[in-house]
């Protein structure tokens, strides 16, 4: 794939959708709920919007310009652009969209593209706080960036901040609690792909989502933190390099700066069952 | 007091920490730990540039142009300026201190002006997201504001968004669980100024600090929610109003749009002890 030209794409669009939720975000037309995404969820406006953005820019890539990819999106599922493209574009419009309609200053677009059908695939990310503005981005091969600056994920002896995905909380917090009671300060921020990308940029020490998730939740962040050298797995220890790309709930998963912490934070909730 | 000098007063100590913060958030430099606050915290340099910013300023609102009044500050604790004043400045310099050391884009710089000493006496608050320039403010009898616009706090018949203060996790998150079970989305962002001022804006229903709280944590909060017709009360329904304005830790405090709400949450918290 021409990393280059998607990178460029992504930007724009990214840039496209901050403009419009500077209008939407926190609003009560925002939040007007205009029907039932493919991944299962409520699409609201401000997802429809950022949505329609990608979409637009996309058709016309495609028709205009002989792109030939299958996109792959939260709310309208999966699209074939071509025939039997081997290209993925895989896009979260507004990830984080609870936090998006209330207008809690956390949410952001993720936008990846792969050479073929699997997470491993991945070889561009990037990911726009829309709150603030901040973009990260990575091309495989080539270092992951915070604002055009060099990312290095950080190894720490012991992790202090602990921010885990908080949907589906019945299941998902008895998981967890262990760990919630041993750090001091745990966050519940509301954006996986945020999250995984504050990780990346040694904000974070430990990201755990602890019920089923879906890879267009973090197919963007993971390449982004694996180029600053994170590490992210399943919490059984699956490799989600082997994942499909689709709208399937895979298996939970737990990020962190090295595979050290990683084996930590999973004895902790081990022994704690004991 | 007069509250439009310190309105603006504060506007411009808010924007001056907002650049420091741009520069020295998320750094090696800003983590630094330069000593033990007065109200038991470790000042970190972050906290010491913002403190710094506003003391200096103080400083000279007093030797310069005769202001008289008492500084109750995280950092330095208590300091009068002036034999007997009876005007208190509340400043917390970064709410959110963790944060803002870690990079994590929701801290603020929140601060209050009171005509006495308790809770009750703020008439002037402003507090500030230093992530994003959103900027809260409140007059006391003349509305809140977010960026210049009224703001209005939302009465929900079924609260949906859950925020909670994670600090001190092995106490307070027991007293929560069963809330934590129940909202759908639960989120803890790091900063409970901020917490307060999005519930003022509607973007949060309801807000829990489940371990004994600081007025200065929340003085400031706690008249922007005011003015936009929220309540916040001690978790066994203390008036917050006639607690001094010190370093003491009092209460664990709960804010909603409403008292209805509020009983709703303690209900169920009271109900799951059973």
């Amino acid at each position: 794939m021409d990393t280059r030209f998607w990178l460029d794409t992504f930007r724009l669009l990214a840039g496209r959708i901050g403009e419009q939720m500077a209008r939407y975000a926190g609003t009560k037309e925002g939040a007007l709920i205009i029907g039932k995404g493919a991944g299962g969820d409520m699409t609201l406006k401000v997802d429809k919007i950022a949505e329609d953005i990608v979409v637009d820019k996309l058709e016309t890539l495609h028709t205009n310009y002989g792109h030939d990819f299958e996109l792959i999106s939260e709310e309208l599922g999966r699209r074939s652009y071509g025939e039997d493209p081997a290209g993925r574009i895989v896009i979260d419009p507004i990830d984080g969209s609870f936090n998006a309609r209330q207008g809690i200053p956390y949410y952001a677009t993720a936008l990846a593209a792969a050479g073929g059908g699997t997470v491993g695939d991945a070889v561009v990310a990037l990911v726009k706080n829309l709150a603030t503005g901040d973009e990260f981005h990575a091309v495989r091969g080539q270092g992951a960036f915070l604002n055009g600056k060099p990312l290095q994920c950080r190894k720490v002896e012991v992790p202090r901040a602990f921010v885990f995905e908080a949907a589906h909380n019945k299941v998902g917090i008895k998981r967890i609690i262990p760990l919630l009671e041993m750090f001091e300060r745990a966050r519940s921020l509301g954006s996986t792909a945020l999250d995984i990308c504050y990780l990346a940029a040694g904000s974070i020490d430990v990201f755990f989502y602890p019920v089923p998730s879906r890879t267009i939740d973090y197919v963007a962040g993971k390449l982004i933190l694996e180029e600053a050298g994170g590490v992210m797995t399943g919490m059984s220890g699956e490799n989600l390099d082997l994942l499909t790309l689709d709208l399937e709930r895979g298996c939970p998963i737990v990020a962190a700066g090295s595979r050290e912490t990683i084996q930590k934070m999973m004895d902790i909730i081990s022994l704690s069952r004991i």
